[in-house]
């Protein structure tokens, strides 16, 4: 996807507004660009996983923040979950399309900051 | 810039890597993912501006945030800082290079938000 600033500012300025504090873009923004929302986002972007999957991606995250995110991204539309009747219970994440979308801008973004801490 | 998904997980598990809690790349990541630093580096895309427009565009910022952010974005390379002597004092903000090549990667991302929120 190629945009130009101009282009994009132009939207910004005419569209939902990342920059208008009451605007719904605003919300989503912060949920897209907390830390745990780019690794998760990233992480599913290999396929499928399951819950300690993602843990071990995510090195660092506490239950409670990978429940909460994935609440979060769940509730956004980006991240399926699909819980499976056996027992011990299997439950999987995935990107939705929206997700897979969105996955597809943030990956370059990590690769740029893993360039630039290297 | 053209990444591939499986090229862009072989880069993050075997470089400096933002999944990894020990990494600068992770510290980076939450400086250049908060919603201000985002906001910030696409406000700047556009040139450059002072104080007081910037403020005007990250709608809902407070001063200290707003100084705290320019601050950690300026130790990161990110953004320049001019101050001419002048009176009244006259700060100018702007991206240095590596800010211009960050911004070019988060406008596609504010963009599809925008898009996403509509």
């Amino acid at each position: 996807m190629e945009v130009s600033i101009e282009a994009a500012l132009v939207n910004v300025q005419t569209g939902p507004d990342t920059f208008d504090p009451d605007c719904p873009a605003r919300v989503l923004l912060d949920h897209i660009t907390s830390r745990w929302g780019v690794l998760i986002l990233v992480a599913l972007s290999s396929g499928t996983m399951r819950w300690g999957e993602l843990r071990r991606w995510a090195s660092g995250i506490s239950e409670k923040m990978l429940a909460q995110t994935l609440r979060t991204l769940e509730a956004d539309g980006l991240v399926l979950r699909e819980q499976w009747p056996v027992v011990p219970p299997h439950v999987d994440y995935s990107l939705t399309d929206r997700g897979r979308e969105l996955a597809a801008l943030l990956l370059p973004l990590v690769e740029w900051i893993n360039a630039a801490a290297g």
